[in-house]
């Protein structure tokens, strides 16, 4: 059982390369597919701050895809944790959830700050960042975890 | 130019049909696939308090995903706005993402609390929620979006 899925737009611009850190000094355009969609799909997201962009890790070859266990970025002074309990490329699907400040919408373009995806990256989906989607509770994370994102933006 | 999706897993009890709100009463299993998985792709996840999670509105028809802009929930007290500027189901590739509080791994098992996704819902991926990844800078939403999420959990 599979389920077909088509990108509705690609990421132009930003970053050429996949390179770890210091993403939040890249600006990209998601322009949407204009045989897809008129600009009335993107009415109103201006009026809210954020934007979660759904994207596909497109150069990561199938053969290199995880489904165990490994450590995150290969830091062996980290521990080995499930595919499932890190956020790294390589992984099933290899589907990618970022939430990026928005800085302007425009016809079918979406400029956004810090996205975490190259030139050239299919998107899949767009979500509007609703303060009542963020966790319910106290978030409770491994040293790891916070390590890992020092740079990140 | 489309892409193939293969379900990791399925979501397990919980809700028997999709409706709205009081969705943190529900308690739901998510069932990763034994014929890809071991329990080492979960390994290490029970250190988060929370888990995103990627699944399919698979209930959703075809010719029922809207593409432009539509009342969120058919409301016309609420504004018009664009499929991407809201996060209801019909949408295209019907892709949800959901962050849960974690109540237990087992085997290839992961108990979730007030998963908005119905029992049989194929799901696409799981992410650990790292506090990293919440939204940089100040939070901002129209007002319909805040009334939207009043008796969500």
């Amino acid at each position: 059982m599979s389920i077909e899925i088509v990108p509705i737009g690609f990421v132009r611009g930003g970053r050429a390369e996949a390179r770890d850190d210091d993403w939040d000094r890249e600006q990209a355009v998601i322009e949407l597919d204009s045989g897809q969609f008129q600009p009335d799909a993107l009415a109103g997201l201006k009026d809210f701050s954020h934007v979660e962009v759904l994207f596909h890790f497109h150069q990561v070859a199938v053969d290199k895809i995880v489904s165990a266990a490994r450590h995150p970025r290969g830091r062996t002074d980290w521990p080995k944790v499930g595919i499932f309990a890190q956020r790294g490329r390589v992984r099933p699907n290899r589907l990618a959830v970022t939430v990026c400040p928005i800085i302007a919408v425009n016809g079918l373009s979406l400029t956004v700050q810090g996205l975490d995806a190259i030139d050239g990256t299919p998107v899949f989906d767009l979500k509007p960042y609703l303060s009542g989607f963020a966790p319910r509770g106290e978030i409770k994370e491994p040293g790891w975890a916070k390590e890992i994102m020092a740079d990140y933006w």
